[in-house]
């Protein structure tokens, strides 16, 4: 047996979350405070979209990876927590751009932003949060963490305009699909790992092997999170289930489903994704397709595929509570419902 | 009569201009090549908008700043040129982002690239830009530079969110309009010259000279700025005459004017400006009330009080030709028509 081989049993995932969010109870707290802080401001909008936003919640999984790689390079010290916010504030600066961006009217399974502030005050408090975040890194003072920070956001930015091509676009190739994913979400999740590694002096092996577990963690996360959109059980997404068909987003279900489609099938993706014109029941008639060509499963072997590669990369470093709690994080991510 | 009277001469003030363009030639090409290499990628829309909206031209004020207080100081090397640059990307980004928030149709003579791209394109390469301009500072290395544009960054954010609650708000007073174009404008005019004096590492008089120079130029700018669209003869200014008045934008001119006027003007306002009922002729009955209260000549005379301060705010540095210069572009400034 692989010394890595997927953990798929429900219950066992959900205890190492619990077991996690315990571990990290404490820097998480400091985490919130950071955010909270940085937040209060004299302008009223400011404050309330953006606490609206924070309150909102989600997983929080990118400070997350910077509070549990810290402690897997033996940091000691409060600049994680800094950096943690930042990479927070980023992620949510992006966020509320992407919601103008898609027309979104839902997020965490709330109204988004947009829909309650207007496409104006998300536009402007998501530049407002990208500014923040640069203030607590240059505030930390490490030249090589504001790197990886500033590389981070151009590539984040680049990815959603080479996303912007694709809309409507049943063309788009699986292996844009991965390069789009990894400057979005990889990107910030390998920054997310990489600067613990950075404030912790580590060698240079161990800073490549953070920067990969960032960035196949966040390969991985993006599939699922594709993925979810058509088979999600329940409503705990946050999103509703189907947005990315309503939004005609190209995402890897769409991509090998139209590629394995027969001519019919393939007139009905025309119709539904680049007319966007769409009935009821063509939602159903989509996870049909998709079941007969074993799509779901499929990406769920491909999220696999870098769940591994994700779990492989730690192996330089010396086995440890830590490593084994980074290694459950990768299951708990591919096995997410939510 | 005193050391600093404001030149109001046509033709002196276009020979000071031409002067001016002369003098800082060569570091212009210099930041025009920083711009360009970092506009090419890999990504073609990136390219393709961001060199539309440069190619347009403006007139550069902001990195022009930079060069000339540089020489002010008597910098040696080539850091104000990538300084320079940044600045102007921090520009570019909040214009792309202003022209959507705005709903603009038109900058600098042309087509706004968020009718060209869409505001997708427009929102995402103003993110590009901004963080390209991060890195860019982060480049260069200085700490105290990357502070000043970080914390400039977060306050054109806050006067441009402070801005949205002056829409359609004729009760917006003259002073919180001059909280938000110190916000908007000032901050980063304040910022182009205070980096010069960073990396010359000039005493904190100085800084603080410079600071003050930088900042009152923004606000008298963005005074002439906004008093221009009610008064200028011609079409020179890039954006369409009329076209803050057609936007409802609450500017000073609208505040004195609304201040003013008499119950049955006032109920015009109401109309053009909160209902935004306009008809081909209420931009010539705005200007008539405008004229009957000495609207644009206040206006002016506002204006001139912050050419005033900046100016004197250079007492402090030795006289020299450099200075001279600086001293002029506030009358540039001042007795700008577009």
């Amino acid at each position: 047996m692989p010394k890595f081989k997927l953990i798929t049993d429900t219950l066992k995932v959900e205890e190492f979350w619990a077991d996690t969010l315990f571990w990290l109870r404490k820097d998480f707290m400091k985490v919130n405070n950071v955010i909270i802080e940085n937040l209060s401001n004299k302008v009223p909008l400011i404050s309330q979209l953006a606490n609206y936003i924070f309150a909102a919640g989600g997983k929080r999984i990118r400070p997350l990876i910077t509070l549990a790689t810290s402690k897997l390079c033996g940091y000691v010290g409060e600049r994680h927590i800094n950096m943690a916010a930042a990479i927070e504030f980023i992620h949510t600066a992006t966020l509320l751009h992407d919601d103008v961006v898609d027309e979104s009217r839902t997020r965490r399974g709330k109204k988004s932003a947009n829909i309650v502030w207007g496409n104006k005050s998300s536009i402007l408090v998501g530049d407002f949060l990208l500014s923040k975040a640069f203030k607590l890194m240059i505030k930390d003072g490490s030249h090589e963490c504001l790197e990886v920070l500033s590389d981070t956001s151009v590539k984040i930015a680049q990815g959603e305009i080479l996303q912007l091509n694709t809309e409507k676009n049943l063309n788009t190739t699986e292996s844009v699909y991965l390069d789009i994913i990894e400057a979005k979400t990889g990107s910030l999740f390998s920054a997310a790992s990489l600067v613990s590694g950075k404030i912790s002096n580590v060698n240079e092996s161990l800073e490549n092997a953070l920067r990969d577990y960032g960035n196949f963690l966040g390969i991985t996360f993006q599939i699922i999170d594709d993925v979810l959109d058509y088979c999600s059980e329940d409503l705990k997404l946050g999103k509703n289930i189907g947005d990315d068909f309503k939004e005609s987003k190209v995402s890897l279900p769409i991509i090998l489903a139209y590629q394995r489609s027969n001519k019919k099938e393939k007139k009905f993706w025309e119709k539904v994704i680049i007319e966007n014109s769409q009935k009821i029941e063509d939602f159903i008639e989509a996870k049909e397709i998709l079941r007969n060509y074993n799509v779901v499963s499929d990406c769920y072997d491909k999220a696999k595929h870098f769940a591994l590669i994700a779990k492989d990369s730690l192996g330089v470093f010396d086995d440890s509570k830590e490593k084994q709690r980074l290694i459950n994080l990768v299951d708990i991510i591919v096995n997410r419902q939510n």
